[in-house]
């Protein structure tokens, strides 16, 4: 019986999990580089846990199950309500700020396309416990940090940075109730998604009054952050949350240096509904691709929760978007690596040796299982052999080459006066060398 | 609202994670030194998939659930139905053997239990597409090569093996119809997990005949492979799977030297339906604990799942008994490093520094930050700072401290001159070292 895969799910052949390796390994090297710490937690949780604070899109796209208890579970669609959970539980023992990050494996019950998955994996990093701006800018930074390192330059992408205390402040200022504000985010984080006339319809149903409606979309057009105050006069709230914002900017700019990938971009908002400081967006410049990835300020999230009023900041970048901007920049051919081998032990097949006694036989390809297992593995290489040496040693070099073999040792007739060759497979010269002193220099080379 | 984790799942907290890393990075490690490469497949697959060929104990306990196109899925509660799968996807394009490893996520619907959860980690190796008896032994000594590693001794541990195919051979000598072989095995099985006398009236109602069961249980009981001779006297098909197990243990004791660790234990029956050849199960010696982790040859597998007719061998070992026994040993807590910083960037707070020409300040926290994020972060190192450097230098300390930090840098009065402070934080010494000095050194100590 031939049964498929599950349409948006994937398979991660060897080469496929090479590249997977590659992004998580960077992901988990610049979070520890950044002074984060791991966690992880459950694939499932109370199904109720995920309709708290996620949004209705999420909320939508979950994947439930009733467990035999008749539990109502779901698969995480994110991992911010799992960290919220997990600080809580800990909440007076651990220090703070908590600087953690995590690659959880998420799902949402979407319709698979370009970019989206229904299993996917997600970079988060988090500091919670602190409302100081330097927070802000360290996991922008962060990100950054990450990015530049795949070989992502600031002609490939931008930060795109607001605030959605700003965005509150401008709306207050504009006359919308701030029993409104949730569901207008929600509409405005659609304005770069959604084809121009369509939003401009949205909007119209939801701000009746076009002086409002083209001063909300005014404001989301500005290019830089001094017209803020140009377009709306003094004001102490929005004057707060721009002050705010310019801090996080400054810190990028003349302390972390990466000021040039950072951009000013009211049209900023996030989908989710419980940001509320600075917001931001990373995307690719002059591309079609959604957003790599997104994060900003909570204030409430542990809260809603059960757990005290702590404020946080952080960030979630999915695998599948940036994979495709990785690849359609050439940036993972040359990085990824195959699984190379130290060694790969091949022999001329056929030959038996005496022990010294002359008691014991032993078989070429016993030898061969000796030293690649009982020394080369055990001393901490990488190390193979073919499991047919007896189709000869050009088919065992191939073996060899395409396992990326970087040396092959060989085990002939000169192995009687205790000598092997080893061949180097980038330059095919061969050496000959002493069976004893090639151990030592083994061991000597690497120990377990 | 407070929301609990669902029973049966783990939150891993960033000591748990540390552990968790440990484990997982040994089993790579080992695996790739031992020529395995890495795949993984979805969470989820088509419910049907998992109803083929894994035993009726594991049917029972999926996690199944409904997508919003009406199909029937389910959390996949063992690798080897995906890996069949995904083989027999690309079956004519894959060189073979095909040895491959991977580490997924498994879910069990059962009752959560010491060493039992219903969320697990799971360490696979399989070598499929040879019947040598070469693959049966290289699955078992990669098992061992990383148990050993881990700190194990031949004291700690044992692996038992015997063969599906020998007791086969046995209970037909036995008088026992083929058509009963799969639920024999499923008792069988039990024979080491219940009491006694219940496994007795249990193979009592299976097998009535006094003396065909009592055969049975001497036969399990055997403790050398050489006396299933003496019992059973001449029988071609017990002699093949006899010999056939003798080559195994031949290459684990004589080649791969891991002989010590391996014994003859004709009670080992594995619960899965599939096996088919040489099958074993490690031991923790003395304990009451579970199966460490347990494997075996299955020569139908593929077949089963709509691909060829090609055999393969492999191993499944589980992480909450390996967790439970390395704990009762004491061989994590020296193992698990935490997340050690290269570098924690301390200052003496409440300074200003003018820049060259005297127009633009700058405040000691703005070059703590710069120096941890532009500098050494950005050169690869790990590195962090305090969010409450106002509190004190002896406070900051205290956070370098917690966080491991290898070496403290000192912004203080100093860095007017261009100097730093830098404290071992093992021995306690300091040093007043040159910035750009400093900075020269980070370079050429790591680069990018």
């Amino acid at each position: 019986m031939k049964i498929p895969p599950v349409k948006g799910t994937r398979d991660f052949y060897p080469p496929d999990m090479a590249v997977h390796n590659y992004i998580v390994d960077g992901w988990k090297k610049a979070s520890l580089r950044n002074g984060f710490e791991e966690y992880d937690g459950p694939i499932f949780e109370y199904l109720k846990m995920f309709q708290i604070k996620s949004g209705d899109e999420i909320v939508e796209q979950l994947f439930s199950l009733t467990d035999r208890g008749g539990r109502d579970l779901a698969l995480r669609p994110e991992m911010t309500p799992t960290l919220a959970r997990m600080v809580n539980q800990r909440i007076n023992s651990l220090p703070r700020p908590i600087k953690w990050f995590s690659v959880p494996r998420l799902f949402r019950a979407e319709r698979p396309q370009k970019g989206r998955l229904r299993e996917f994996f997600q970079w988060n990093i988090d500091i919670i416990g602190t409302d100081d701006v330097l927070a802000d800018a360290e996991i922008i930074f962060t990100t950054i940090d990450y990015l530049r390192q795949v070989g992502l330059t600031p002609d490939d992408i931008k930060v795109k940075m607001s605030s959605r205390r700003l965005l509150a402040a401008v709306l207050k200022k504009i006359g919308i109730a701030e029993a409104n504000f949730d569901s207008m985010y929600a509409l405005l984080d659609k304005r770069n998604k959604l084809p121009q006339e369509t939003f401009k319809e949205l909007l119209a149903e939801k701000v009746p009054d076009k002086q409002m409606a083209d001063t909300i979309n005014q404001f989301m057009e500005l290019e830089s952050v001094s017209n803020v105050e140009r377009m709306f006069g003094h004001d102490e709230l929005v004057e707060e949350a721009f002050n705010e914002l310019a801090m996080v900017h400054r810190h990028l700019l003349e302390n972390m240096k990466v000021g040039e990938y950072c951009k000013f971009d009211p049209s900023i908002v996030r989908g989710l509904a419980y940001y509320t400081g600075v917001v931001f967006e990373v995307h690719a410049e002059g591309s079609e691709l959604r957003a790599i990835c997104g994060g900003g300020r909570y204030d409430n999230l542990l809260k809603e929760f059960g757990g005290p009023e702590i404020t946080g900041t952080g960030m979630g970048m999915g695998d599948c978007v940036l994979e495709i901007l990785l690849r359609e920049k050439g940036l993972l051919d040359r990085k990824v690596e195959g699984p190379d081998l130290d060694y790969f032990v091949a022999c001329v097949p056929g030959i038996t040796f005496d022990d010294q006694g002359g008691m014991v036989k032993s078989t070429v390809e016993d030898e061969v299982v000796r030293l690649t297992t009982s020394q080369l593995r055990t001393k901490g290489f990488r190390a193979a052999f073919s499991y047919k040496a007896n189709a000869g040693l050009s088919k065992q070099f191939k073996e060899a080459s395409a396992q990326n073999a970087k040396k092959c040792v060989i085990i002939g007739e000169e192995f009687k006066n205790k000598k092997l060759t080893i061949k180097d497979m980038d330059t095919g010269k061969q050496e000959l060398v002493d069976y004893d002193e090639f151990l030592s220099w083994l061991d000597s080379a690497k120990g377990i």
